[in-house]
């Protein structure tokens, strides 16, 4: 079914490579960007990544079928607050957010008229790359896309999203809001807490010059997710702070017997945690 | 400089490298590998990294100009007493081990006469797999190895050993013990330590199966490190305990600020510690 109008407001990395997607397969009449950064959405117009674009979120919606939310967490509440009386009253809203019931809470604030059009969802896709201009076509092919649809949310427009997604080449799933937001606290949002940390505490060191010298590659790795964008993590700790302070507290109380077991020199431990979670890894990834 | 015989006791990834690097570049007349594990020298005789082997290292070092220790840290006391009455009295030795002062405490109780002539050592390279057959002679080129000579060590010692590796392909500084195991503790062993605990905390969560299902790329780069050997990895931890502990207090002194941060919803404190850990790591990586 083609779609004859579709808006994205955040013409980024995942709302780039999306259109992208979507004009390969021939999947959109027209393709709408909207965005703060014209530069950036002009860009987009050149790559051939959308048709045109509005730097005003209400112009940029009117008539689309489908509006695609793409910008960082901290904007959402914003947006939809500029669109809630452009929007076409039988258009499909969906969003790309790490962490749902934040959103959902300010879409049930700012959008009431719309929660049965409403199609909260997150592609576990990206790199830590952003703008336009790191987008690419094949960034959700063999990932997983999570919608978290609300009690008001009609199954056809579940439907649709579903399958927008599904031609970008991923698996679609459907969660809950709760279960998303923790699985996501633990699997995503900690370990970009503990990788910013960790790097930050070495750049405090006296001898940090030295320390970034001999780093090695298993250290570019680990830290590889700190060189994302720190306005989005900013925004993803506070939107889902109650889910990754309770995986910190977590991951905290297992590092502190784990520390004391090195302190004690109690090797049983050690090697048993270790062991755990060498299993758990090489079974699961 | 041909060398006539080269021990190398732990033919792993490490030891199996250095075999490979210096047969290739016809550096040595023989090699001599020794291990526990018949199995594995064996099959570094059939892939050609060593010319033959011994069980026991007392035999093994017999004669030999250059004796290389690869064995996992919580070995080489045990290395050093087999070996003590059996090496050549001009025979250098070298080590490979990830902490330094526990070593050269091992080697000063259990090899003083040969202290002029040990070079202890660590070239920073590696990956999360083990044994000769993940070894390949590529794997120190353009890494850095430190060496880190005693007030006892000769230097026509330290030249010999820092020769052998530059034919690796590798960059040889040198520095003292007490820095050494600082900076692999903040840029490792730390790192190791965390990747661990992270997925073991959420190994134990009742909901593991859904949380490694999502797990995305940044999970998987992260955690890499988690695959590593755990006999190893438990052996420094316990080596270089002080260091470790040290830099871990540092770590946790500022998650807990960030925790904080997070709490109170300081945007400008949780911002600009993301910010200066991504400048950081964009630097220096």
């Amino acid at each position: 079914m083609l779609i004859q109008r579709l808006t994205i407001i955040g013409v980024g990395l995942i709302g780039g490579s999306l259109a992208r997607i979507l004009k390969q397969t021939g999947s959109c009449k027209e393709i709408v960007g909207c965005g703060r950064n014209e530069a950036n959405l002009q860009k987009a117009i050149e790559l051939g990544v959308i048709d045109r674009y509005e730097l005003n979120p209400a112009t940029a919606v009117k008539e689309a079928d489908i509006v695609v939310i793409a910008v960082p967490l901290g904007y959402i509440a914003e947006i939809f607050t500029a669109i809630q009386d452009s929007l076409s009253p039988t258009a499909i809203i969906t969003d790309v957010g790490s962490a749902k019931a934040c959103v959902i809470a300010d879409a049930r604030q700012y959008l009431p008229q719309h929660l049965p059009r409403f199609v909260p969802g997150h592609p576990i896709a990206g790199t830590e790359k952003t703008g336009v201009e790191a987008s690419f076509a094949e960034l959700f092919k063999k990932h997983r896309v999570i919608l978290t649809p609300l009690a008001e949310t009609e199954p056809s427009a579940c439907e649709t999203i579903t399958s927008l997604w599904l031609k970008t080449g991923a698996e679609v799933v459907n969660m809950s809001v709760a279960h998303h937001d923790e699985v996501l606290a633990a699997t995503s949002h900690l370990p970009h807490l503990l990788a910013y940390n960790l790097v930050d505490t070495l750049a405090k060191m006296e001898d940090r010059v030295e320390i970034f010298r001999f780093a090695a590659g298993g250290f570019g790795d680990f830290t590889r997710i700190a060189s994302s964008n720190p306005r989005m993590w900013h925004d993803i700790c506070l939107a889902n702070k109650d889910a990754l302070l309770e995986a910190l507290t977590q991951f905290n109380l297992n590092l502190s017997q784990l520390t004391e077991a090195i302190a004690k020199n109690d090797s049983q431990y050690i090697e048993a945690l270790f062991t755990r979670a060498k299993t758990a890894r090489d079974k699961f990834i």
